[in-house]
């Protein structure tokens, strides 16, 4: 271990940096949860009701590629926090917009961005009502999106609700969400996540975006539980290894768990809701322990 | 003029590009205010007030250099939205940050931007609630603040308020903020501002950050009126000459205008609560025509 005032970012991965980040800060009366879930949950003056906070980031490099089209680069950084807001059961509502960009970008795929940002924003029922744009010397772009949402207060979910006995659901199908393009314009859950707030007493619930295989343990660990997952039983795209499906990261699918006796009634509803799009499945079940890791999912800051 | 595919944002500026992006938005009824001001100002479920979402970045190489301070960088990272908010009148209240950093960046400096940021949370009455860390191949470092706020319906004040034969007011001192290293460390006239809008109808207020050679004349256009600027008044920091006090931005302080009738009134009230520190200028008026441009000033983007 070098020396604590060398020690770097990719020495340290993502977690722990949050963890040391988030130490510091202090929660005061108006927070009803501050980091660690999907948002931000702040109390409303209107009492029955919860208001979200999010921000998020796509960052040319890493979320996106310089010549990747522009207008699903903007529907992708749009939906990122929209599908944190679902992931909460929540209604997204206003945005603002952060771009930082070297001056000698094509403003076309500024705007191009933009006409993306718009189209998501319509489509989820979200105003963009701001921004803000910056210079950098580097030859990178960021799009940092901001956005609040709202939630009634017995149908907002955290990711630290698990109970034991709880099987765990998720959406869709996994992996290969990078290769196949579907990062940049896959539609958050809304409409499933509201739908399944209003009929069933979801323990916990979080959008996939590292990876299950790094998302799932996050969520026990902040419920303190552990979890048996059958890889048989994994919703994997076609083609997609159940490795890469655990892995591979930018699914934007709900992963949620729910008491067993409710499963069966769940799934019938559903069915007749949604049929198989988006397919729904049981991919494990919640049990006794603390389990806080597992291996593969994407880190921010690792070497690999 | 090159052809329109090849244009780069350094060809057409920012104030050009924001036209550009905002263009395409549509608000919704949620929106009171949308791009424009210094915050978005959305309806409060709460009639008598109004809600303000702002975003606000700082970028390494542009807003702080890589070795200053990290807790002063993590201070101006969050004391610079908070201005925003003061601009309006309003009262900070939640922020969510968005670091994104290369992998060899110390954790030290990204602890020290946190502890900045805590410090100035502490300072303004804000809860750092929530946050998003990226990797990036590039060497500059990124922080973005997204802030919630709100404001009493009758005492937010917008840019586009300005009246024929009102007085321009500005608090403190101009010019030399980089060089002197106030940027890193001013301190948001949010008391001030407050006080302003309990006291006095103020008629057209903004956050000096691009210089007032810049920001001044887009409060005009804003409310389509003119100025004349009496450039002795400017209340210029020691050893910085008008022009640099009218273009070297990020000063931080209040642009406001009231009308004529008020200013004696507001001079001793001030003084008595204020005393000389900061300081309020007269600078100019408020005349009939719409101006929208004036020498100086930064803008991102630009080729100079």
């Amino acid at each position: 271990m070098p020396a604590e005032k060398s020690i770097r970012l990719h020495d340290i991965g993502e977690d722990e940096l949050i963890t040391r980040l988030t130490a510091g800060l202090r929660m005061d009366e108006k927070v009803r949860c501050g980091p660690g879930d999907d948002c931000a949950v702040l109390y409303s003056p209107q009492p029955a009701w919860l208001d979200l906070l999010k921000t998020d980031t796509v960052v040319e490099g890493i979320h996106f590629l310089r010549g990747e089209d522009s207008e699903a680069v903007g529907w992708k950084a749009l939906a990122r926090p929209t599908s944190d807001i679902a992931a909460m059961g929540g209604l997204p509502s206003a945005a603002v917009v952060t771009i930082v960009a070297p001056g000698n970008l094509e403003v076309a795929t500024v705007e191009g961005w933009y006409r993306g940002l718009q189209k998501a924003a319509e489509a989820f029922g979200i105003s963009v009502v701001g921004g803000e744009t910056s210079s950098t010397h580097s030859d990178t772009a960021v799009i940092s999106v901001a956005m609040t949402g709202r939630v009634e207060k017995d149908r907002c979910v955290y990711r630290c609700g698990a109970q034991v006995g709880d099987a765990i659901l998720v959406t869709g199908r996994l992996g290969g969400s990078l290769a196949s393009g579907r990062h940049l314009n896959f539609k958050p859950r809304l409409v499933e996540a509201r739908w399944l707030t209003e009929h069933f007493k979801i323990h916990a619930m979080m959008d996939l975006s590292d990876g299950l295989a790094r998302d799932l343990p996050r969520m026990m660990k902040l419920s303190e539980r552990a979890f048996c997952l059958d890889e048989k039983s994994l919703p994997c795209h076609e083609g997609i290894s159940v490795e890469a499906a655990l892995s591979d990261g930018e699914d934007y699918e709900l992963l949620f768990t729910l008491a067993q006796d409710q499963i069966s009634g769940l799934m019938a509803a559903w069915e007749k809701q949604f049929g198989n799009e988006p397919l729904l499945s049981v991919i494990g079940e919640v049990s006794t322990g603390v389990q806080t890791q597992m291996s593969g999912g994407w880190d921010h800051f690792s070497k690999s």
